[in-house]
């Protein structure tokens, strides 16, 4: 199993919530004191390219955040060690059916639908770990129809990369190819059918990125319906 | 990628919530009139002969439950033609921090820490499909130190299995060799350190069991700390 093919092989995907606070503000949640995650399952990645699709009666948000790629298995792992764990990185978008997760929140039920339809995490191909000298200084942005609606840096996560893999792998155990979605700024929204989504990573002193996502917005076909 | 090696190979497990009317009212919950899930990762399972690990500071409950292993990929599937895609069965544990996940509940967030530590899936061998002649009569039962804790038929889930998989299908893919846990009947309670845990499954109409568990439980060592 080598990192690099994560996309295919990888177990499982563990993201971390509200860890930019201008984030959490903006959908009017406290900004938290710990870290805390959701699970999203790996037969929701479509690669660069592809197509998110939007679910009937969904109202489906946009979250440009940065991946890491694990690179051996980690289990009890301190923030000091963690790093040496990591294999690399990559971009992603953590889709979400807003108005299926604000139903769960209410009624205390799990977030796993509303996060984790086919298609709902689109990523890039593998960014091997030197591509970033300093990973609390990586520009992040994403944009529809060519307009601006994300714009962020992680050196205002709250909590940075090597205690998140602490936090994660006290509770459960990181594997090679397992991806930690580290939280996205500000400014997430609506996509629709017919949109282009577009986005983008670069070290924070680099003049260009260097990697880049472009997915089309369409309508899922299938059964799904929405419950009430 | 065979059905048969999940343990190993799968890569997630999807798993009902309150699909037992009494299991529902048990804690104190409505009766759900649409089915939901939760993921758990598959770093979670342990094999038969195992060790479930108590974290610290956490209540972990029992809840016996079929598990069916799916056998191909499995996406927008009408009930009708979802026991085609069903590879066999296998008996397990959905251990759970009751205590996380009555705090993540009132929170409006996620169950994924709750349900997800390591060794909080106990799970049998894999059972062929053609062991059951009728998947609406299956006997599942747990005992903690040789007491009955858990008796229950599969007769009396609320949602089948064809619907279920019609209904995850609906919102994310299986593929072969993952996993639906299908929810659990009424008596779930607390294990502790020392504790010995056994469970077994037939045919409501067998006389024997034709899979058993037998897990201890111990005290986790490591990072975890309950945070407030
Ligand atoms: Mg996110
Ligand atoms: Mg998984
Ligand atoms: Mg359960």
């Amino acid at each position: 199993m080598s990192a690099r093919t994560f996309l295919t092989s990888g177990k499982k995907i563990v993201a971390i919530g509200r860890n930019f606070s201008e984030h959490a503000k903006e959908l009017g949640n406290a900004v938290p004191k710990s870290p805390f995650f959701f699970l999203k399952p790996t037969s929701s990645y479509v690669a660069n390219g592809g197509t998110i699709e939007i679910p009937s009666g969904c109202d489906v948000h946009h979250e440009i955040e940065l991946a890491v790629v694990m690179g051996k298995e980690t289990r009890d792992c301190p923030a000091s060690q963690a790093m040496d764990n990591v294999a690399g990185f990559a971009l992603a978008i953590d889709c979400t059916a807003r108005n299926l997760q604000n139903e769960a929140k209410k009624k205390g039920l799990p977030w796993s639908a509303a996060k984790g339809f086919d298609t709902f995490t689109p990523i890039s191909e593998f960014v091997p770990k030197d591509s970033f000298t300093d990973t609390n200084d990586i520009d992040l942005w994403l944009k529809v129809n060519d307009k601006f609606r994300q714009q962020g840096n992680t050196k205002d996560m709250i909590f940075k990369i090597p205690s998140l893999i602490e936090y994660v792998s006290s509770i459960m155990k990181l594997e090679a190819g397992d991806v930690l979605l580290t939280g996205t700024p500000s400014g997430v929204f609506s996509m629709k059918h017919g949109d282009v989504v577009t986005a983008g990573m670069k070290p924070g002193k680099a003049e260009k990125d260097i990697v880049n996502l472009k997915l089309n917005v369409a309508d899922r076909k299938g059964l799904f319906k929405l419950s009430e």
